[in-house]
């Protein structure tokens, strides 16, 4: 079964929005082991919106389209539909049972518009929407079959996981699946980690390994197809298990997983606290550590200091050591972690000093020189990096490894010795 | 003259990036006055890419594609073009240059694929890549265009802005332009902004105003379509002034502008300085502070106290507030504010204290409840808000609603006491 995603909305054409549902949508029918060859978008034009669903339908078996449903007159995706496949428009009772249940949910009036919302071609069957007023729908025609979702993320996600998938799953002529198992990595570079599974990388077809980076961050995908989930799991495990074995101590998380999860379940595992001092990542690292609820559990106090009196005033950094070394060194960093771990009553202070730029670079430290300080009862480490990008990106690499780093203390205090250096005053 | 844009890239089908390249060139096209009628998304197969070049020629005076311009041998674009113009491909000198200039700059030996990095079909112009080893090129055929560019934005993105828009500037046969400007909102919800704006909303053509809503902000974009960019810039202007009328003082933006941005900007015209003190937004805000270059002229010190102790100890709250009132509670907000202001030793002082999620919340206090203080040498203010979503939308929402406190308090402080109340201890 191969399948296409269309996207109608003149608002994506002039490029105001960006086609988050063309990624939800391809990634789900990937993971239902349906093949998709194309997605296309089309304005809110009938006589092209329709002659995309036609050629749709003429070189694939399923058309899973997005927008067009609401209740204005640009909202063209049931006439287009209803003329790709030659069948009329009429009102159905389940249709105009989701819009009149959302309209008595928010205590709304029936506006004019919407009684087309609940005009479909012939035959459909309507999908309910849980988060707002269009109703979906799905027809089927000579074996092939259209499924028509509404534009907002909010409504389209649920209505796929509720309605769509259960309706895929059972489909008999879906082939098998696709399963992806993405290992992330962070503190090795995307070239080492690349010449470490090279003959991972290539020559291989199923599962296939890729790798992806971001900043401070390399992921590894391993994708199998097989015809059941059992059979492909099974395939990725050795695979998986040949990447870890190579990547070790370096990989933090699978999937959806994130550092600033992991770091909270090891201080959590750990009964441990944490503090953070932070200068150039400007309270980043904070905002991640607290993405994760419970964090409160264990992050007790951030600092964001950007003026170097705040050091002083704040975290007891020595005006000596910012004097003599200035604001960006190891021994700022240091301080800056020993003083927030004292000023937060924390067991582990992290902190992070550097030059995000643009201005404020020198020869010595240029723009992207940031160190790292950890300080914790079996006493101090530092790290040095100078990372390149614009600002936004220095600070997230910048988090990353200073999350990186509180990571190997936690988890793999050995390598913590090669990737940072004890400090010994 | 219309185009359309075609990505090349399995990992698109598989829904494992979002395709942001999409947004920006339709976005970048309408700037330049150019209607986009479709995009595409195909695989890395030559057959099916040469098909859909085939077919963009077809229906579309100028193609502009992403993707595929790589050394491995699943970089097709290069096949596919020439296959779709029937031209055969040849070594190119300046793409040769681009692949050495780039490999020079990073010390890299040549690797046996990036030879096919430079071979073009014929009679295609080269263009530079100043951030990667892929030389995009334009080719033209019978009055049409196609215009290759590589995949990573990082990429594209520049060599679009160097070299492609000078290009498409100067063709004669570009139609006129579209101008956008997008007026940003905060402080007032959506259905608030859509009733005062609404005569605006409706009925009109050229321009037109469209509402787009996210976290806490409210964006109105005026879309003009014209000969030239002064005719619609002509065109825009009575209406930004008539949205403005009736907006003001709400509007914090324009364009790419933001509200750190804007509050930085304030900040210094007045010579004041800052300090922060954020619980449930766990360094969010100081994080936006501080993306903007510059912003340690005017942010001393952010304090991230997540837990009670760090609340008395570091900001001086008192044990009896906290005790009586509880941490999420206008009394604790602005002896936030004040304690660090006076910590900081800033002029002014900004708290935020609530519960994000998704545990925490009580039937008095919910999740989502969120205080906020604010403390200056005039005096101190509350605001409180309840909001719904998600943790880290609940934490944007707060973010922008404690910047919007701050740009009250420095551009319009008589709507400040509309919007927030005054403490009177």
């Amino acid at each position: 079964m191969v399948a296409e995603i269309l996207a109608v909305g003149t608002e994506l054409l002039l490029g105001q929005i960006v086609n988050t549902n063309a990624r939800f949508l391809a990634e789900s029918l990937a993971r239902l082991g349906i093949d998709v060859y194309y997605q296309t978008v089309v304005g809110d034009n009938l006589r092209r919106a329709a002659a995309a669903f036609r050629q749709a339908l003429g070189r694939s078996d399923l058309v899973v389209s997005s927008g067009g449903l609401g209740p204005t007159e640009d909202d063209l995706t049931r006439e287009a539909v209803a003329d790709a496949l030659g069948l009329p428009l009429e009102e159905d009772e389940a249709a105009r049972g989701v819009v009149e249940a959302y309209l008595t949910r928010r205590g709304l009036p029936l506006s004019g518009g919407q009684r087309r919302q609940w005009s479909l071609p012939r035959g459909a069957r309507a999908l309910a929407n849980e988060a707002g007023s269009a109703p979906g729908f799905i027809v089927e025609q000579g074996g092939k079959a259209v499924i028509c979702l509404p534009g907002p993320p909010s409504e389209l996600v649920p209505m796929f996981r509720r309605h769509v998938a259960p309706y895929l799953e059972a489909r008999p002529d879906r082939g098998g699946v696709i399963l992806l198992r993405v290992l992330h990595v962070s503190g090795v570079g995307e070239a080492a980690v690349e010449e470490r599974v090279r003959d991972l990388l290539s020559g291989r077809t199923n599962p296939t390994v890729a790798p992806c980076a971001r900043p401070g961050a390399v992921s590894l995908r391993i994708t199998a197809k097989a015809a059941d989930e059992a059979t492909a799991r099974a395939m990725i495990a050795p695979v998986e298990a040949a990447v870890r074995e190579r990547l070790d101590p370096w990989v933090f998380g699978v999937d959806e997983e994130t550092l600033e999860g992991e770091v909270g379940r090891l201080l959590r595992a750990r009964g441990l606290t944490l503090a953070l001092a932070e200068s150039c990542t400007g309270g980043l690292i904070g905002h991640r550590i607290t993405n994760i609820p419970g964090s409160s559990d264990y992050f007790l106090f951030g600092a964001v200091v950007y003026s170097n009196r705040a050091k002083e005033a704040i975290l007891g950094v020595p005006g000596e050591t910012l004097r003599r070394w200035g604001a960006v060194s190891r021994q700022t960093a240091v301080a800056m972690a020993e003083g927030v771990r004292r000023a937060g009553e924390a067991d582990v202070g992290v902190a992070t000093t550097g030059i995000a730029g643009p201005g404020g670079g020198t020869p010595e430290k240029p723009v992207g020189t940031v160190y790292f300080g950890l300080a914790a009862p079996e006493g101090a480490w530092w790290h040095h990096r100078v990372f390149t990008g614009e600002r936004e990106t220095i600070k997230q690499w910048a988090a990353q490894e200073a999350l990186t780093l509180l990571r190997l203390y936690l988890a793999a205090p050995r390598t913590l010795d090669g990737f940072a250096r004890r400090w010994d005053g």
